[in-house]
């Protein structure tokens, strides 16, 4: 990909001694676009990347783990101008093509003597191939990092699009439920390239579900820095170029949820046969959320009463006597009729597998959707008891 | 309590050999009221029950565990209405009289034999002491029993209250989130004993959370057989019924919640300065609910971020500048700002209590609300794990 540098490094924001402290950098000011939470508490970062997303440019994107400069009043809007006034200095850029993003613990003011030391360190330092650096300095519990790239082509130019993402707790859908960055070389205006993020988002990270509780830090930026050559005109067809943002933005999801904190194991609802679209969101979007769902998906229990009755309280259209459930390919419930012992067992198999694929058909109608969870086990509970001590 | 006999026996419907066949009997027919879920998958029990209650006249309710009857088609209708058949004539009195209750797994079809060979036995041996074995018949995961009676007077006269519930998993306000059942010697006309119970429900059972789920077999029924001589009319005022039926049902409320699967302290949310009542419900709910927010509970970590930041995903109006948190006594956040180190480790001890009260000033208006509701631990995730094997 061309144009972009990165890296990653330990700052000591984090107790622990692991990498906080990421940067991208596009050689050029590059079109941007960005979607942010919907929560209404809303950390630092989030109130200047609203401001400063408006012109569609940026250049550069700070971000830290192991705080997330959420709640700290004035000051905390100070220390993120403050963050991206120090990278600008150190990158010789203007300042307002600078965006931060935080991610930690909320409520602690943002230690500002690991700022200033550590962006000379980590702008020093930038190259090409340390997207791994970078993918690793913005993690809080997760397990692994989240990179995912793809080359496409238009007008037979080749360009690259690369993602990075972070994201383990506190995720549900709502725009964009934790932070993430997708860098390209292609030329593209930033209105298109926020339709395509926009639709990328829809069917991706606004359709995934951990736990169920949206975070106040939540944003995910797009660069395009046009570096390739190839070039995206407003007059063009962009299907190649959303179908790759599309692929990129589900991977992305699908890592965050197989890394959810405690999961053993993942799982997609599709929900069909509904009566209009919003009562597939709905259904779909109450199973995936729901704990006791989630608990039988841990214990390997095809539990299809939960699942009917988490649909059945979700607002959307059913009829109990209509409905077919499989997991993978077992039909256990048909026409509201379970399929007997037999069938019990089968699906009790198919829930062996790392992921699962559970398919819930209303009968009522054309319209369908999908949501893809994590199980949830006693580490869940261990990891969130005990995250600020 | 005049007039009432009860009883709960083994009939061999739950594995492990507890009582789970439990029987509410009024010599008179009573005046009946209930409410139902909300769910829209809905177990047999309940639609029977819509239908019968429509006359506002019960005299007897039976009641089993260890078996929902739901997501059992025809069959489990049918499987309803001849329980509610047996056991009539076993009391010698009209069918329609009787109610039916169940909960338990979803799913299985309700053991018929045992509810044949079951009826005769509880009924035969039924007695106005025994509501104990009824309290113990109809838990399920319940550690404990739930009652609480009370007495009250109108006009002079006395008259006897007495609630019952069950319930500590698929717990979410939803008209009733649970089994409960209400009997009064008093005389009230089920129009107003429908009235009086709507009420006690909105504070009570409306307001607690244990994991989000609703259940597909919640059911409150309250009787009143006016055998104690103390009569209240429409004209009367109702203000000290109400208020035992309030504190009724908010006792058992709590039983429910400190009985929650795993659950190891409870907490009261109360959201004050709302905007309007809905602001504070809506916060209030998305507080209670939220998966983070129960596991700093358990872990006893007073974790205000995840307790603003659910205010602020919940839809109400809400200002973080403006918020005000407290943790029993403690503010640990005033006008938006942390009260630092000193607070937090005094709000740390707060929450050692068994009983927590957290209290969110919104400053924005004079509505207020509130929420009962349980931590979240390994215990559930194990409990709802394995519940069916």
């Amino acid at each position: 990909m061309k144009g972009f540098q990165f890296n990653g490094i330990a700052a000591g924001i984090k107790t622990n001694g692991n990498k906080d402290l990421g940067i991208i950098y596009s050689q050029r000011p590059a079109s941007a676009a960005a979607l942010f939470t919907t929560n209404k508490v809303v950390a630092a970062p989030v109130i200047l990347g609203r401001e400063r997303i408006v012109p569609g440019i940026c250049q550069a994107v700070v971000v830290n783990s192991g705080n997330a400069n959420c709640f700290t009043g004035e000051q905390g809007y100070k220390d993120a101008v403050e963050t991206a006034c120090v990278a600008a200095e150190a990158l010789n850029i203007p300042e307002d093509l600078v965006l931060v993003s935080s991610t930690g613990v909320i409520g602690a003011p943002l230690p500002m003597e690991k700022i200033h030391t550590g962006i000379p360190l980590v702008v020093g330092d930038m190259a090409w191939d340390k997207a791994d650096d970078f993918a690793q300095a913005i993690l809080t519990t997760d397990l692994a990092k989240k990179i995912v790239s793809k080359t496409c082509t238009v007008k037979g130019k080749t360009f690259s699009v690369c993602g990075f993402a972070k994201g383990s707790g506190m995720i549900r859908p709502n725009m964009a439920t934790m932070l993430a960055f997708v860098c390209t070389d292609l030329d593209i205006s930033s209105t298109l390239l926020k339709t395509a993020l926009q639709k990328a988002c829809d069917t991706s990270f606004n359709r995934i579900s951990v736990d169920g509780d949206t975070s106040t830090n939540d944003m995910v930026i797009a660069m395009a820095n046009g570096m390739s050559g190839a070039v995206l005109e407003d007059s063009d067809d962009a299907l190649e170029f959303q179908q790759v943002m599309d692929e990129i933005l589900l991977e992305l999801s699908k890592m965050i949820v197989r890394d959810g904190e405690g999961a053993t194991k993942i799982a997609r609802i599709t929900v069909r046969g509904a009566a209009s679209a919003h009562d597939a969101f709905l259904a779909a979007e109450a199973i995936a959320h729901s704990n006791l769902v989630k608990t039988a998906l841990y214990g390997e229990d095809p539990n299809w009463g939960r699942i009917t009755a988490a649909a059945g309280r979700s607002g959307a259209m059913v009829d109990p006597d209509k409905m077919d459930l499989y997991f993978g390919e077992v039909a256990l419930v048909m026409k509201g009729e379970w399929q007997g012992v037999d069938a019990e067992k089968e699906a009790a198999r198919e829930m062996k597998a790392d992921e699962l694929e559970i398919i819930l058909d209303l009968n009522l109608g054309d319209h369908s959707d999908f949501f893809m969870f994590c199980d949830f086990s006693e580490n869940y509970v261990k990891i969130n008891a005990d995250y600020r001590s």
